[in-house]
């Protein structure tokens, strides 16, 4: 069975993020992120992300997710997402769970939100029967797989501003979207208030953060990372990993691999006549397949089919995916 | 600054631990547990703490911590446990938050719990006014370093079933108890029903796991591991190291080793005429010392003063503490 | 300002209700439900709704809802309801709050739920990832004001144990329903495993409780009730209300009363040759106006612009609105 | 069975509180607290407790203690408390349950706390593991029946404000700690940055609010009230009985009341050569009793056995306990 297309996680890890594990393995060092390794890489993330830029490098995606949020929202304020955000379908209820809070979550064509799908939810400010909205979340690349334009960016954030909300952006595929975008990984959130960093789904072993880029939010967020059970005790062995990822362009180079790969599997989809859900914009790429196609690569690739009914498919792709792998998928098409 | 006295999570991570990762760095894998480490690992695990033990892997003490009592608890019942109690104070409230339930602390004078000091707080049952105690939580060892030999689990987990409560074991230095006791990690914690296992401290990058070992209990453990932010995409570099830890009994060397640094450093103390709190069974040496020393050994050493009023200090050994550092420290004595 | 439409809260107590306020007002008596008020309340309420109804008077609505879902759910079990819910609407996040868990909203023309729009969201059963639903709940009549029928309570009751879910219903006006249906309030909630009751907005001062008519469930909400801040000390006056209400069919005066007075308003507004947004099941109106009769009406009478986008308006009516109320509102329109 | 002395709540509701009830019974009103009563209740408060006071009636005295914590309250931050404070051992671990907050408890002889007590609490401010302290909750009077003077809780507002935190009173009898103090309420309290205020227990129905003194403290509280579950659709029904409460001296008539017959109580036992664990401050009288005697008092009297090992017995006298039943316990001892 080969699961080059289940998931971007099954993938290995870059050798050279595992290579930066070894080196920072000498010696004793201070726990809990207070280490020369987590220094050096807060310094690579606020070149990234600009000069700013706390960082709160977390244990995986949903607590990345979960920890931004609980550093600035009170139970009684809400959550706006996409339908399909990984927060409201994916985390089995943690931000519920954790925050307490509501999420308010909007039904898009393409899983994307604009400024004017969220008007309608902000009209009860003020009523205390209804939460209070406070936090804007979208994920850059959607679910969907697509990328937010900067423009579209920069539209939520005003609007954001503007209604005294904050953005929060799900960056669990930041670097596939940037890589689309054709800018840096700091580029494709500007705007945003906070940042779920996510590197684990493209090479590194577990590197998620938190990123507060508005320097007025979040001044207990250590609290709340250590109550959210996300503080690593050997914090040098996750932060090291972020230096070569963001120093030496780890991060753009398996992403460029993964949309490429995408874009190849997309591209032998549609000359066989299939018809894809979204535009290719990174590294997942949803198809509507036949019944008897989804039982002939059932049995050689792993996939998600993602509606029954329709036949909706994904395949994902990662920087470990390769021509060989698309070409023997596609064969099969 | 020598950092081999301030926390068992100063140290590095044991090279082979390391290694493994390297090994299991091949290839797609199933993410989230389904892989043949996590396989391998779970076979080992139930070689050592018994057949029906079910292994659950998570991100940190913490989250095994919470996850274990997220697994059997409802938010009207009550976790006993002693006041020093790592749950109690230094998971900064984590188990008040996501279980929504009290702990009730029991203050002893070695921070050790007995049946005798827990019959008084069930005098409630079924009183709708007070929490109603499900869970006795024990630390082996306990925050004080203190081992419970297999007769003391073995009366607590009498009491508890007499009592329909469960019996809890903080493992997170369980390999330094079964050191000093003599006997195998599943030995030091028979009796209990579930285990927060953990092996962090004693030279793993990550390996901390929920252990059920009582069948009847836990059943819907994977949807709180998932809900508490414990799952981890990339399980196989985490289950890994469960298999030379236990198959190659570093545990074992690793705690045989951190256990004799404490020893050593203990007895030095003694003869210098210094008072130690607790006896000495396990890596941590809990000591008075005079201001002054203070003062010179923070010079050079990193390590807690756990109460200024009567100058007690905590020096933690680790696997990777030598006996130059234990000389070291001595000479300042 | 007329403020006898704006909702039914606005209403005074009946005077029947009061009345034996005084009469339980005589001597000590044991608080939390000892006392022999709500021992006949619960008779009164077996009568009602079967032998093996368990009767928890709580303090308000919301707290009916909230400790009926604590009693069964658990944080990682998701309650399926419709968008415009009160539990997901106008409870400022509550559900979330206290539980945990996720609401999972249903947006459907009428407000109704039938069992072909719950399907869909039963796909993901075992998948850790996702939340698992447990709990379709509706409500009797809906916030759009329509009744559901036996048929199709009976619908959602087979289909829910089909699937090993429960129904709970949410009976803020119950009362209201039966008599549209022409049933019983016991007929209209058959099949139900658990009702929030409410008498408040039909009359009685503070008159909400818990239903559980399914035996097998809820085995510690009495511990729910009490940590849910819903246990009231001096309950004989909370249980006495209920005396006369269900004994004397007050219930079902004044819902006729409601009920009627809607139905006048309704007729009125057609005859007016307005639009009204649902059919008039109960005591509510929505009714399309134009703006100018909005300001009009806005200056003499209290009621809510439920979209300001539509002028879609609600008009409540409760047992205190009179025939006067109703004509002196529609000499207005 | 006599149960006079059972518990506060064992008392009916004073006449005149009742018939407030109906004096508000007439017509429609707008519910949720925009009402006269409320805004009439809101000045006599204020005229109580000083002119920044904030008013929010809440359903019962668990509500009032979670939501005055709620308002000021972030999940990392603790409240300090007396170990046999109600908030840590008489509601079900509401608390925890909605604040996701820890309570610290502190034993002292009599039930008491001083600054001395919690200065040890404070060590570890700033530091991430160990969540922060932030509210110190008293109660006036103790649950050991002791009451503050002016000058211990003056001592305590003083030491709060010294080290950034709030005091918070649970006021459940208030009344009667004003009347053994000879002050005024406010002058009870004062000093405090939030207070539940209890009248349930002397002679009201339902009489419990959430008061605001500080007022840069609580901005939010109308949501928590809300999301607490605590909010009363019929809020003028609550508030009216406020008014002859405060206006007519009825606070201070029944708590007179309820003293004297504990102070009778008090001294009758002791002339019989009982020993009294607390001096006599308010309605509660605690005693040792001899096992013979206390089943002899059980076949005609109510009252509860605090510690079955010590004796210790609780009789709690409310405004309508009479002489007559006191001389009749008396007579039998």
């Amino acid at each position: 069975m080969n699961e080059a297309f289940m998931s971007d996680n099954t993938a290995p890890v870059d050798f050279r993020i595992l290579r930066v594990l070894e080196e920072a393995n000498t010696g004793f060092e201070k726990p809990y992120g207070y280490d020369k390794w987590t220094n050096e890489a807060k310094l690579l993330i606020r070149s990234e992300f600009g000069a700013d830029a706390e960082f709160y490098p977390v244990m995986n995606g949903t607590g990345a997710n979960v920890i931004s949020l609980a550093s600035v929202l009170s139970p009684f304020q809400a959550v706006i997402c996409a339908e399909s955000a990984h927060i409201n379908v994916d985390e089995c209820g943690a931000p519920e769970r954790f925050l307490g809070s509501k999420l308010i979550s909007v039904r898009t064509e393409l899983g994307k939100l604009a400024p004017e799908d969220i008007t309608p939810l902000l009209h009860s400010e003020g009523f205390e029967h209804h939460v209070q909205p406070y936090v804007i979340s979208i994920s850059q690349v959607t679910e969907t797989g697509l990328a937010y334009s900067p423009q579209e960016v920069s539209a939520l954030s005003k609007f954001a501003s503007e209604h005294n909300l904050l953005l929060h952006i799900d960056g669990s595929r930041l670097a596939n979207a940037a890589v689309h975008l054709g800018c840096s990984m700091g580029e494709a959130v500007k705007g945003a208030d906070l940042v779920s960093f996510g590197g684990t789904k493209n090479g590194m072993l577990m590197g998620e953060a938190v990123l507060l880029l508005n320097p007025e939010i979040g001044q207990n967020i250590k609290y709340y990372r250590k109550q959210g059970m996300q503080l690593f005790s050997k914090m040098r062995y996750l932060s090291a990993q972020f230096i070569p990822y963001l120093r030496d362009g780890i991060w753009r180079e398996n992403a460029v691999q993964a949309n490429s790969m995408a874009a190849k599997l997309a591209s032998g989809f549609v000359k066989a006549g299939l018809k894809l859900a979204y535009p290719v914009n990174s590294n997942g790429v949803f198809v509507y397949l036949p019944d008897s196609l989804i039982s002939k690569i059932e049995r050689n690739f792993g996939f998600y089919v993602w509606d029954e009914e329709t036949g909706l498919c994904r395949f994902m792709c990662s920087f470990a995916t390769t021509e060989q792998d698309v070409n023997s998928l596609l064969n099969l098409v």
